[in-house]
Protein backbone atom coordinates (compact mmCIF):
# COMPACT_ATOMS: atom_id res chain seq x y z
CA UNK A 1 0.00 0.00 0.00
CA UNK A 2 0.75 3.40 -0.47
CA UNK A 3 2.78 5.51 2.16
CA UNK A 4 2.16 9.31 2.53
CA UNK A 5 5.07 11.04 3.93
CA UNK A 6 4.45 14.17 6.01
CA UNK A 7 7.30 16.95 5.83
CA UNK A 8 6.68 19.77 8.32
CA UNK A 9 8.73 22.87 7.83
CA UNK A 10 8.87 25.42 10.75
CA UNK A 11 11.22 28.64 10.99
CA UNK A 12 10.59 32.35 11.69
CA UNK A 13 9.65 34.76 9.60
CA UNK A 14 11.74 35.49 6.18
CA UNK A 15 13.69 32.41 7.46
CA UNK A 16 13.49 30.47 3.82
CA UNK A 17 10.97 27.76 4.71
CA UNK A 18 8.81 28.93 2.10
CA UNK A 19 11.87 28.70 -0.13
CA UNK A 20 13.12 25.28 0.92
CA UNK A 21 9.30 23.77 0.41
CA UNK A 22 9.26 25.11 -2.97
CA UNK A 23 12.82 23.84 -4.11
CA UNK A 24 11.88 20.05 -2.49
CA UNK A 25 8.34 20.52 -4.58
CA UNK A 26 9.83 21.70 -7.56
CA UNK A 27 11.61 19.06 -8.64
CA UNK A 28 8.90 16.85 -8.99
CA UNK A 29 6.39 19.58 -10.27
CA UNK A 30 5.92 17.43 -13.53
CA UNK A 31 4.34 14.22 -11.61
CA UNK A 32 2.64 15.64 -8.41
CA UNK A 33 4.04 13.26 -6.35
CA UNK A 34 4.99 16.50 -3.70
CA UNK A 35 2.26 18.77 -2.72
CA UNK A 36 2.85 22.26 -0.80
CA UNK A 37 0.46 22.83 2.23
CA UNK A 38 1.34 26.50 3.32
CA UNK A 39 -0.05 27.35 7.47
CA UNK A 40 -1.12 30.88 6.38
CA UNK A 41 -4.27 29.58 4.33
CA UNK A 42 -5.28 28.31 7.65
CA UNK A 43 -5.60 31.13 9.38
CA UNK A 44 -9.18 31.46 11.22
CA UNK A 45 -12.74 32.11 9.91
CA UNK A 46 -13.62 35.41 10.97
CA UNK A 47 -16.41 36.06 8.99
CA UNK A 48 -18.79 36.49 12.53
CA UNK A 49 -16.16 39.13 13.69
CA UNK A 50 -16.64 42.59 12.61
CA UNK A 51 -13.53 44.58 10.81
CA UNK A 52 -12.87 46.56 13.85
CA UNK A 53 -12.07 43.81 15.79
CA UNK A 54 -10.09 41.52 12.80
CA UNK A 55 -7.66 44.31 12.95
CA UNK A 56 -6.99 43.96 16.45
CA UNK A 57 -6.12 40.21 16.24
CA UNK A 58 -2.39 39.57 16.77
CA UNK A 59 -1.95 37.16 13.37
CA UNK A 60 1.70 36.12 14.43
CA UNK A 61 0.06 34.27 17.41
CA UNK A 62 -0.62 30.66 17.12
CA UNK A 63 -4.12 31.32 18.23
CA UNK A 64 -4.88 33.05 14.74
CA UNK A 65 -4.51 29.75 12.91
CA UNK A 66 -6.83 26.89 12.79
CA UNK A 67 -4.17 24.42 13.57
CA UNK A 68 -7.48 21.30 14.38
CA UNK A 69 -8.48 21.86 10.83
CA UNK A 70 -5.12 21.49 9.22
CA UNK A 71 -4.70 18.50 11.18
CA UNK A 72 -7.65 17.05 10.08
CA UNK A 73 -7.06 17.90 6.43
CA UNK A 74 -3.92 16.64 6.67
CA UNK A 75 -4.44 12.95 8.06
CA UNK A 76 -7.66 13.42 5.22
CA UNK A 77 -4.74 13.43 2.11
CA UNK A 78 -2.67 11.17 3.98
CA UNK A 79 -5.13 8.20 3.65
CA UNK A 80 -5.64 8.85 0.50
CA UNK A 81 -8.78 11.60 0.44
CA UNK A 82 -9.30 14.83 -2.06
CA UNK A 83 -9.61 18.18 0.19
CA UNK A 84 -11.33 21.07 -0.30
CA UNK A 85 -8.42 23.38 1.55
CA UNK A 86 -9.13 26.68 2.59
CA UNK A 87 -8.24 30.01 1.10
CA UNK A 88 -7.59 33.10 2.69
CA UNK A 89 -8.15 37.02 1.87
CA UNK A 90 -5.10 38.92 3.46
CA UNK A 91 -7.03 41.97 2.45
CA UNK A 92 -10.48 40.93 4.61
CA UNK A 93 -8.55 39.37 7.30
CA UNK A 94 -11.00 36.22 7.02
CA UNK A 95 -11.21 33.15 4.85
CA UNK A 96 -12.01 33.44 1.30
CA UNK A 97 -15.54 32.17 -0.53
CA UNK A 98 -12.44 30.06 -2.88
CA UNK A 99 -11.86 26.33 -1.83
CA UNK A 100 -8.93 24.66 -3.78
CA UNK A 101 -9.36 21.15 -4.82
CA UNK A 102 -6.14 19.50 -3.29
CA UNK A 103 -5.53 15.53 -4.52
CA UNK A 104 -3.31 13.83 -1.99
CA UNK A 105 0.19 12.31 -2.62
CA UNK A 106 3.49 10.55 -2.24
CA UNK A 107 4.67 13.43 0.15
CA UNK A 108 3.31 16.70 1.27
CA UNK A 109 5.19 19.65 2.74
CA UNK A 110 3.67 21.60 5.48
CA UNK A 111 5.19 24.96 5.96
CA UNK A 112 4.62 27.70 8.70
CA UNK A 113 5.42 29.10 11.61
CA UNK A 114 4.16 27.30 13.68
CA UNK A 115 3.92 23.90 12.34
CA UNK A 116 6.68 22.64 14.89
CA UNK A 117 4.86 24.35 17.68
CA UNK A 118 1.49 22.68 17.99
CA UNK A 119 1.37 19.24 19.16
CA UNK A 120 -1.52 17.83 16.73
CA UNK A 121 0.62 19.27 14.06
CA UNK A 122 3.63 17.92 15.31
CA UNK A 123 2.53 14.46 15.76
CA UNK A 124 1.01 13.88 12.22
CA UNK A 125 4.72 14.83 10.99
CA UNK A 126 6.97 12.45 9.76
CA UNK A 127 10.20 14.74 8.93
CA UNK A 128 10.19 17.92 11.38
CA UNK A 129 12.19 20.39 9.93
CA UNK A 130 13.25 23.58 11.47
CA UNK A 131 14.71 26.16 9.13
CA UNK A 132 16.75 28.34 11.72
CA UNK A 133 18.25 32.04 10.06
CA UNK A 134 20.33 34.80 12.01
CA UNK A 135 17.10 36.97 13.52
CA UNK A 136 19.34 40.25 11.91
CA UNK A 137 19.05 38.36 8.60
CA UNK A 138 15.69 37.53 8.90
CA UNK A 139 14.42 41.20 9.71
CA UNK A 140 16.47 42.82 6.33
CA UNK A 141 14.70 40.12 4.30
CA UNK A 142 11.38 40.66 5.80
CA UNK A 143 12.01 44.25 5.28
CA UNK A 144 12.96 44.36 1.80
CA UNK A 145 10.18 41.81 0.69
CA UNK A 146 6.88 43.91 2.63
CA UNK A 147 9.07 47.38 1.63
CA UNK A 148 8.87 45.83 -1.99
CA UNK A 149 5.99 43.58 -2.55
CA UNK A 150 3.48 45.05 -0.14
CA UNK A 151 4.19 48.62 0.00
CA UNK A 152 4.69 48.78 3.42
CA UNK A 153 6.67 51.47 5.40
CA UNK A 154 10.25 50.89 7.10
CA UNK A 155 9.01 52.37 10.30
CA UNK A 156 5.44 49.89 9.39
CA UNK A 157 7.43 46.84 9.28
CA UNK A 158 10.18 47.69 12.33
CA UNK A 159 7.66 48.56 14.47
CA UNK A 160 5.26 45.19 14.13
CA UNK A 161 8.66 43.26 14.20
CA UNK A 162 9.60 44.89 17.20
CA UNK A 163 5.92 44.80 18.79
CA UNK A 164 4.95 41.41 17.69
CA UNK A 165 6.70 39.50 15.17
CA UNK A 166 9.68 39.14 17.58
CA UNK A 167 8.05 38.67 20.79
CA UNK A 168 5.88 35.59 18.96
CA UNK A 169 9.09 34.24 17.62
CA UNK A 170 11.03 33.93 21.39
CA UNK A 171 7.66 32.93 23.06
CA UNK A 172 6.13 30.18 20.32
CA UNK A 173 8.91 29.61 17.40
CA UNK A 174 12.38 29.27 18.76
CA UNK A 175 10.94 27.04 21.66
CA UNK A 176 9.75 24.97 19.26
CA UNK A 177 13.13 23.78 17.47
CA UNK A 178 13.53 21.18 20.13
CA UNK A 179 11.01 19.69 18.41
CA UNK A 180 12.55 19.41 15.08
CA UNK A 181 14.55 15.93 13.61
CA UNK A 182 16.94 18.04 11.50
CA UNK A 183 17.91 21.52 11.94
CA UNK A 184 18.67 23.38 8.66
CA UNK A 185 20.35 26.84 8.43
CA UNK A 186 19.31 28.97 5.65
CA UNK A 187 16.25 26.79 4.12
CA UNK A 188 15.91 26.97 0.51
CA UNK A 189 19.78 28.03 -0.36
CA UNK A 190 21.10 24.93 1.69
CA UNK A 191 21.87 22.96 -0.94
CA UNK A 192 22.94 20.14 0.91
CA UNK A 193 20.02 20.26 3.23
CA UNK A 194 17.83 20.68 -0.29
CA UNK A 195 19.95 17.31 -1.75
CA UNK A 196 19.20 14.94 1.56
CA UNK A 197 15.70 15.83 1.62
CA UNK A 198 15.09 15.90 -2.09
CA UNK A 199 17.01 12.47 -2.34
CA UNK A 200 15.18 10.42 0.75
CA UNK A 201 11.36 12.04 -1.58
CA UNK A 202 13.11 10.33 -4.43
CA UNK A 203 13.59 6.93 -2.03
CA UNK A 204 9.72 7.56 -1.06
CA UNK A 205 8.39 7.67 -4.40
CA UNK A 206 10.75 5.09 -5.73
CA UNK A 207 9.55 2.65 -2.66
CA UNK A 208 5.34 3.51 -3.75
CA UNK A 209 5.76 2.91 -7.64
CA UNK A 210 7.52 -0.40 -6.41
CA UNK B 1 34.41 6.71 -11.83
CA UNK B 2 33.51 6.54 -8.31
CA UNK B 3 33.15 9.62 -6.57
CA UNK B 4 33.82 9.63 -3.04
CA UNK B 5 31.81 11.19 0.05
CA UNK B 6 33.06 12.62 3.18
CA UNK B 7 30.48 13.17 5.73
CA UNK B 8 32.14 15.43 8.90
CA UNK B 9 30.33 15.29 12.15
CA UNK B 10 31.19 17.66 14.33
CA UNK B 11 29.95 18.14 17.79
CA UNK B 12 30.55 19.03 21.60
CA UNK B 13 32.12 16.19 24.16
CA UNK B 14 29.42 13.30 24.73
CA UNK B 15 26.42 15.52 21.85
CA UNK B 16 26.59 11.78 20.26
CA UNK B 17 28.57 12.37 17.69
CA UNK B 18 30.58 8.98 17.55
CA UNK B 19 26.83 7.21 17.82
CA UNK B 20 25.54 8.85 15.05
CA UNK B 21 28.99 7.78 12.94
CA UNK B 22 28.75 3.90 14.22
CA UNK B 23 25.00 4.26 13.18
CA UNK B 24 25.59 5.41 9.40
CA UNK B 25 28.38 2.57 8.98
CA UNK B 26 26.60 -0.09 10.48
CA UNK B 27 24.16 -0.55 8.19
CA UNK B 28 26.97 -0.86 5.70
CA UNK B 29 29.42 -2.69 7.69
CA UNK B 30 29.45 -6.22 5.55
CA UNK B 31 29.88 -3.99 2.32
CA UNK B 32 33.07 -2.02 4.17
CA UNK B 33 31.11 0.62 1.73
CA UNK B 34 31.56 3.46 4.77
CA UNK B 35 34.65 4.17 6.92
CA UNK B 36 34.78 5.98 10.53
CA UNK B 37 37.75 8.35 10.66
CA UNK B 38 38.06 9.65 14.48
CA UNK B 39 39.79 12.97 14.57
CA UNK B 40 40.83 11.18 18.11
CA UNK B 41 43.70 9.10 16.14
CA UNK B 42 44.85 12.28 15.09
CA UNK B 43 45.93 13.88 18.58
CA UNK B 44 49.70 15.40 17.39
CA UNK B 45 52.73 13.08 17.97
CA UNK B 46 54.39 14.20 21.21
CA UNK B 47 57.22 11.45 20.99
CA UNK B 48 59.88 14.87 21.25
CA UNK B 49 58.29 16.23 24.21
CA UNK B 50 58.74 14.92 28.03
CA UNK B 51 55.59 13.20 29.97
CA UNK B 52 55.81 16.31 32.41
CA UNK B 53 55.06 18.68 29.30
CA UNK B 54 52.44 16.33 27.89
CA UNK B 55 50.54 16.86 31.08
CA UNK B 56 50.49 20.13 30.94
CA UNK B 57 48.64 20.03 27.26
CA UNK B 58 45.08 21.58 26.41
CA UNK B 59 43.66 18.24 24.60
CA UNK B 60 40.45 19.94 24.91
CA UNK B 61 42.62 22.59 22.28
CA UNK B 62 42.07 22.26 18.56
CA UNK B 63 46.28 22.99 17.99
CA UNK B 64 46.25 19.55 20.00
CA UNK B 65 45.18 17.74 16.93
CA UNK B 66 47.76 17.31 14.14
CA UNK B 67 44.72 18.39 11.72
CA UNK B 68 46.49 18.77 8.38
CA UNK B 69 47.83 15.63 8.47
CA UNK B 70 44.04 14.07 8.88
CA UNK B 71 43.02 16.39 5.99
CA UNK B 72 45.84 14.69 4.19
CA UNK B 73 44.93 11.45 4.48
CA UNK B 74 41.53 12.02 3.64
CA UNK B 75 42.07 13.21 0.51
CA UNK B 76 44.14 10.62 -0.13
CA UNK B 77 41.65 7.86 0.91
CA UNK B 78 39.19 9.82 -1.34
CA UNK B 79 41.75 9.72 -4.51
CA UNK B 80 41.67 5.80 -3.78
CA UNK B 81 44.59 5.32 -2.03
CA UNK B 82 44.96 3.60 1.12
CA UNK B 83 46.30 4.84 4.25
CA UNK B 84 48.18 3.58 6.76
CA UNK B 85 45.89 5.32 9.83
CA UNK B 86 48.07 6.42 13.21
CA UNK B 87 46.87 5.28 16.68
CA UNK B 88 47.17 7.01 19.60
CA UNK B 89 48.48 5.95 22.82
CA UNK B 90 46.11 8.21 25.46
CA UNK B 91 48.40 6.55 28.52
CA UNK B 92 51.21 8.03 27.11
CA UNK B 93 50.04 11.07 25.46
CA UNK B 94 51.49 10.50 21.95
CA UNK B 95 50.99 8.88 18.77
CA UNK B 96 51.72 4.86 19.67
CA UNK B 97 53.77 2.56 16.71
CA UNK B 98 51.22 1.20 15.84
CA UNK B 99 49.39 1.99 11.97
CA UNK B 100 46.31 0.31 10.74
CA UNK B 101 45.64 -0.03 7.09
CA UNK B 102 42.79 1.43 5.74
CA UNK B 103 41.17 1.37 2.44
CA UNK B 104 39.68 3.77 0.62
CA UNK B 105 35.65 3.14 0.29
CA UNK B 106 32.61 5.39 -1.30
CA UNK B 107 31.57 7.16 2.04
CA UNK B 108 34.01 8.10 4.79
CA UNK B 109 32.54 9.47 7.88
CA UNK B 110 34.90 11.64 9.93
CA UNK B 111 33.80 12.73 13.39
CA UNK B 112 35.58 15.05 15.88
CA UNK B 113 34.81 17.85 18.21
CA UNK B 114 36.73 20.06 15.90
CA UNK B 115 35.44 18.54 12.16
CA UNK B 116 34.39 21.77 11.26
CA UNK B 117 36.65 24.16 13.30
CA UNK B 118 39.64 23.30 11.33
CA UNK B 119 38.83 25.32 7.54
CA UNK B 120 41.23 22.36 5.65
CA UNK B 121 38.97 19.54 6.94
CA UNK B 122 35.88 21.75 6.87
CA UNK B 123 36.92 22.25 3.20
CA UNK B 124 37.14 18.65 2.39
CA UNK B 125 34.23 17.83 3.53
CA UNK B 126 31.04 17.22 1.45
CA UNK B 127 28.00 17.03 3.93
CA UNK B 128 28.93 18.94 7.24
CA UNK B 129 26.68 18.10 10.01
CA UNK B 130 26.98 19.45 13.56
CA UNK B 131 25.22 16.85 16.23
CA UNK B 132 23.20 19.34 19.02
CA UNK B 133 23.19 17.94 22.16
CA UNK B 134 21.72 20.36 25.57
CA UNK B 135 25.02 21.40 27.61
CA UNK B 136 23.89 19.61 30.83
CA UNK B 137 22.61 16.26 28.95
CA UNK B 138 25.89 16.41 27.72
CA UNK B 139 27.73 17.12 30.66
CA UNK B 140 25.58 14.12 32.18
CA UNK B 141 26.67 11.93 30.08
CA UNK B 142 30.37 12.42 30.08
CA UNK B 143 30.41 12.40 33.79
CA UNK B 144 28.61 8.90 33.78
CA UNK B 145 30.77 7.52 30.83
CA UNK B 146 34.34 8.87 32.43
CA UNK B 147 32.82 7.55 35.85
CA UNK B 148 32.19 4.18 34.47
CA UNK B 149 34.42 3.37 31.62
CA UNK B 150 38.00 5.89 32.86
CA UNK B 151 37.77 5.13 36.36
CA UNK B 152 38.14 8.89 36.85
CA UNK B 153 36.36 10.75 39.78
CA UNK B 154 33.45 12.70 39.41
CA UNK B 155 35.54 15.52 41.53
CA UNK B 156 37.79 15.22 38.50
CA UNK B 157 35.33 15.11 35.52
CA UNK B 158 33.81 18.17 36.98
CA UNK B 159 37.01 20.19 37.61
CA UNK B 160 38.37 19.35 34.04
CA UNK B 161 35.13 19.82 32.30
CA UNK B 162 34.67 23.38 34.33
CA UNK B 163 37.98 24.46 33.57
CA UNK B 164 38.82 23.37 29.83
CA UNK B 165 35.58 21.42 28.32
CA UNK B 166 33.62 24.00 29.14
CA UNK B 167 35.80 26.92 27.75
CA UNK B 168 37.13 25.49 24.64
CA UNK B 169 33.54 24.28 23.88
CA UNK B 170 32.23 27.76 24.14
CA UNK B 171 35.23 29.31 22.22
CA UNK B 172 35.90 26.73 19.53
CA UNK B 173 32.94 23.87 18.49
CA UNK B 174 29.84 26.11 19.60
CA UNK B 175 31.13 28.74 17.10
CA UNK B 176 31.78 26.18 14.53
CA UNK B 177 28.32 25.08 14.33
CA UNK B 178 27.45 27.97 11.93
CA UNK B 179 29.32 26.00 8.79
CA UNK B 180 27.07 23.05 9.30
CA UNK B 181 24.84 22.03 6.66
CA UNK B 182 22.62 20.24 8.96
CA UNK B 183 22.16 20.44 12.55
CA UNK B 184 21.27 16.89 13.98
CA UNK B 185 19.91 16.96 17.59
CA UNK B 186 20.96 14.13 19.96
CA UNK B 187 23.00 12.73 17.57
CA UNK B 188 22.11 8.46 16.80
CA UNK B 189 19.28 8.26 18.91
CA UNK B 190 17.72 10.72 16.02
CA UNK B 191 16.00 8.11 13.81
CA UNK B 192 14.61 10.51 11.38
CA UNK B 193 18.13 12.30 10.94
CA UNK B 194 19.57 8.20 10.73
CA UNK B 195 16.89 7.52 8.14
CA UNK B 196 17.75 10.59 6.04
CA UNK B 197 21.47 9.81 5.85
CA UNK B 198 21.36 6.39 5.64
CA UNK B 199 18.81 7.05 2.34
CA UNK B 200 21.80 9.39 0.88
CA UNK B 201 24.31 6.77 1.35
CA UNK B 202 22.55 4.20 0.15
CA UNK B 203 22.16 6.65 -3.04
CA UNK B 204 25.92 7.19 -3.04
CA UNK B 205 26.48 3.74 -3.22
CA UNK B 206 23.90 2.75 -5.75
CA UNK B 207 25.43 5.49 -8.35
CA UNK B 208 29.22 4.25 -7.48
CA UNK B 209 27.92 0.42 -8.50
CA UNK B 210 25.80 1.69 -11.80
Amino acid sequence: MKKCVIIGIAGGSASGKTSLAKRLAKTYSSTNSVLIIRQDDYYKDQCDITMEDRLKVNYDHPLAFDNDFLAHQLRELASGQTILKPTYDFAQYTRAQEVEKIEPSDVIVVEGLFILEDPLIRSICDIKIFVDTPADVRFIRRLKRDVRDRGRTMENVMDQYMNTVRVMHETFIEPSKRYADVIVPEGGKNEVAVDLLTTKIDSIIHTNVL
